[in-house]
């Protein structure tokens, strides 16, 4: 039996770091070494210095740990390579490079380098091969930077993916309905979006058309060509705790028909589920038939297995017809758009054996 | 000094009936003469008759108004033949009709009746000339029907229309986010829509794509011709109490630039303005510079004067080049997008005369 | 090994329902044989029947079963003997006492007979002793019914139980905040509970001073002697959607300490945790120390082991000295409070050996 | 015809501000001119400055008010004497009392001087007399600080006042259901109370008891002697945005029968009402006969004349017999319990000519 690669979380108090703790306990691949926060909770055994937010209890493993502060040289004394990155853009974009530039391998839900051209946004159901980035950067730097995509882009190019193989793509409208915990724990006010709605998602819709076609994109000369898809998206705020559910309107290429479209989608499936990865959902994206669904309430969950719940994208209302098809699509924010599609991209690394070659620290 | 008009209030207890009871109190033009509802509720005093939810009491003139039943020969026997109708579509299809056959003058927020060739769907800034219908019915029927719009195409149809007529459209996506009131006092079960959306409301995209062609299309030998224009209309439910946001985008048939637009926008107005209607906003359309507006809790009273209020759509986020223009835009559901908009109607009616030929009897 | 007992539900569809599912799948002991609804959903596979709310996915074991009608004789046909109910109680009124009076054994979340006095209202921590109820009726039926407590007064009685027990109680006050899912899926409509507060649920404070006074009594001549307890309960529905909180004030007969009454609450413990009940929640009622719990988002499924999640019940701020306590409770209303509570109780009975003597059927 | 009295609003941008800047618009005593905020917004127009949240719009006759900054020496310039403060409490504590020592008259609803002896809390309905504590300061420092009551106290001491001085109070047992706007619009992040129940609010229970323990006293020897009333006060917040309901349970000193404590609450009347104060309400106390009220969405604005909307405090659900009374109460806490209450003593100190003797600078 294989020794568990050692793996540390950065930004371990905050939702998306809770996700990250959730995801890595008992996992199959990976064992949680440490956990950093900022420095009023360094120091901290994690139980006290996290306000845990998920239905599951605090993992018994790492309730006890001491949190340390998430500096580069206290990172750099664990000695474990491998680290999940829940950290905001800003602290990330320093303490990322470094760690990277000192042979450390990084799974960030940071936005830092997403438009970097050496570092994927990598959802390996969509774009497998951009994996190659990652030698890229290790002939480079020893060490990588592999990023998720932002929480509303996840669903949105998974979704894209099959129907821009098959019949290419003229034009995507999207209008979000994004849930607060998008924000963060302290991203926004009660009294700004309790009973509101708000149109605005600062850098959000830059995100969602940019990172779309970068990770549609196709890998030439160890550069990822963009697309040129045409995108408009609007994103706006909801007062709803989890799941970003979107308004999809697809023009293709070719004509379609709805049935195969329909067929299309849900029989999408990709590397992550042909090496069964731990976290990789049967079916990526699940096609559901009731005309009012997806609800973030009732599909924020959906996946199997049971390691996977919240991975699967849900699709509903599809209607449409020659080239234009129409849509709601729901994706768990904090899982298929953060912690979950980091977790996702670390098992495939680890399946393609980039920690072996004296990549990860074993336990 | 001009008698006021004696009018009834059909549906009186529910929500949009509430806000037709709001809107006539002490208006300068018309005077509650009775209030029909549901069996139930009909010989109690209006005020325990309904469950009122506004945030005005009340109003004194009608708290103690003896609710009638909603059936036609109740109503007769009342003589007031200018009637507001907030009646469901299935009761509204049998009484409006067999109401305007005896004469009578309905002006409605039931669906029942727009697509209906001869009925207007009537917003007095957009397509006043549709008024003609009015003399129409009348011949064949002595009474006429006219229609306010549905809750999600009033402020559309606004937004849209001074871009159409300057620019033409090619094409229209929209994607709501429409509120619980919306659907009536017991339309939604809390269980439901608490916390969560639901992408699907019956009807109402067809309704948004028909209403809208509708709306825009001219008059010709007596009939309104629908413009040929292609509408991407999906509704969601949002857990919001009021107000209707979409997120709109707009192809152009030529380009314009966003100075133009927000001018063109901002500046335009109808014949409710230039007749000083009294439930007429100034401005039937405020572009809002702020970066995260419009939002229900802050902008679903614009309108002035005070009669006006949730009379003007507010619409934020212009943006956009050459021929596509995205913008999101709030209405007023309950009184833009219902009880305002048909007492609009009426003060236009009142204005052109149309209630002094043998019309409305006077109080 | 032990053949497992055949189990029914009556009102599977509902949101207790739906938890006795959840609850009874995979269970060590029971085995759901059949589930029944009202005549629309009848000869629907329950997938098809259900608006399934839960998290976790419907069971496979249960998703083609074919959901049969909510009657007597349908009933009858299967020949499962142990039946949890979860009906509305005008509805199980008549047919509890026709499955009882055939010789059935009833688990009930109904209201109907818990001030029966030959029916016991079990919480196993709190009233081991009144399961003798269930020989009373054996002998007068042959069947039995078992209800749980209200979903308000499942918690309350098992904080007030250590108190009672070592120092006596004077006099309870309790407020609560009750979720809407304890007025089910459809017992609540949005636009009255949205963004607001109800402070009134028809019979609930009744019931809480009832059934306290009830389950906190001793048994004699087989007959349940009510407590004199001073209960002041003011019910009040608020726009959570699961989870019921309680401000309660306790005054004691005896003076007591905070460390004490800490200690008390936090340590109790009673038959369920003696036979290591699969449902059984290690600590029944946990004491938070943190200044701001319990909350409902945060604390509604606390219990382990995880087939316990959701049955210990909450106790946070704690304060108070002499004779006066004070304390916040919050409980899973529809797990402690409902289908839970009956589960416990249905495993009691199978561990006492009721279901032996003739009793379920094994499959 | 008198000129109105000129004052000026230090924390003009908060929501306590913002109603203040309402309320005293158009006011027939008092003009304002000037407001004050912290230093990032000083400097701007007062439209600029503002995140206006209330549903009337920002009145025309400050929209462009240039506001200053809350300092000592910014505020002396204006010469302006009578101020209304929606600071908070650690900056109020430096600023209010060096104002008053400067000779100005301060109306605040900042709990920082609440429980000074010199300083009342004045509800002119409850402790008209506690007025005197005015010229006791002003002997002293020529200037002089009223304050308001915390906005959880306001209803419960209005509500109890008579009931006290008919049957004499013995102990009240109350739990709150506080509204996020009582937090401030910046005091609550969105993931912590978005569908969920915060059983605590720093500082709110202790305020409730000493308060209510002022506000109720008698004043002897120019100072307030507190009632020794035993107050057993729970404080949670609720995902509501207006209103603050109480679940109150009184125990009277002598027997009382339903129908007297309803006449006593409903026709409670004092000083405000006698001189027909702008801002008072024409009954302080408003009964609810309906059983499920007062609801915030339905009950906040209750108070007629029109300038005295959300004044009065609404009960309902009274029940009780002998010495013990339960019922809810719910008070508008920006309106009653802030803004509101500091514009009636001002009214009240108007009236009193406490502005004439070289008082407050006339417009």
């Amino acid at each position: 039996m294989t020794d568990k690669i050692k793996v540390g979380i950065m930004g371990a108090t905050g939702l998306v770091g809770q996700e990250f703790v959730r995801l890595l306990k008992d996992h199959p691949f990976f064992k949680i070494e440490f956990l950093t926060a900022s420095e009023v909770s360094s120091g901290k055994a994690y139980k006290d210095a996290v306000k845990w937010m998920l239905d599951e209890t605090i993992p018994q493993e790492v309730e006890n740990m001491t949190v340390i502060k998430t500096q580069v040289d206290e990172i750099l004394k664990t000695g474990v390579k491998v680290i999940f990155s829940a950290l905001p853009s800003r602290i990330a974009l320093q303490i990322e490079r470094d760690l990277r530039n000192s042979g450390y391998y990084i799974f960030s839900n940071s936005s830092a380098y997403r438009m970097n051209p050496e570092v994927p946004v990598l959802i390996p159901e969509v774009n497998y091969e951009h994996v190659k980035l990652i030698e890229v950067q290790r002939e480079r730097y020893q060490g990588f930077i592999v990023t998720n995509s932002n929480c509303a882009v996840s669903g949105l190019a998974m979704a894209l993916k099959p129907l821009y193989d098959e019949f290419g793509i003229e034009e995507v409208t999207v209008s979000t309905y994004q849930s607060i915990s998008g924000a963060g724990l302290g991203g926004l006010y009660a009294m700004d979006i309790s009973g509101n709605l708000i149109p605005f998602i600062e850098g959000e819709e830059e995100k969602i058309e940019q990172e779309t076609r970068k990770i549609l994109g196709r890998l030439s000369d160890s550069k990822v060509k963009q697309i040129p898809l045409k995108i408009n998206a609007s994103c706006c705020r909801v007062p709803v705790r989890r799941g970003h559910l979107e308004s999809v309107v697809v023009k293709l290429k070719k004509e379609a028909d709805l049935i195969t479209i329909k067929e299309i989608l849900q029989s999408f499936k990709g590397v992550p589920q042909n090496l069964k990865l731990p976290t990789a959902p049967d079916n990526p994206l699940v096609v559901l038939e009731e005309r009012d669904r997806p609800q973030p309430v009732l599909d924020i969950f959906t996946g199997s297995p049971q390691r996977a719940k919240g991975m699967a994208v849900t699709i509903g209302r599809l209607r449409g017809e020659k080239k234009v098809f129409k849509f709601f699509l729901l994706a768990n924010n904090t899982v298929r758009g953060a912690a979950g599609a980091s977790v996702l991209n670390a098992e495939l690394a680890y399946a393609e054996g980039i920690f072996n070659s004296n990549g990860g620290s074993h336990g």
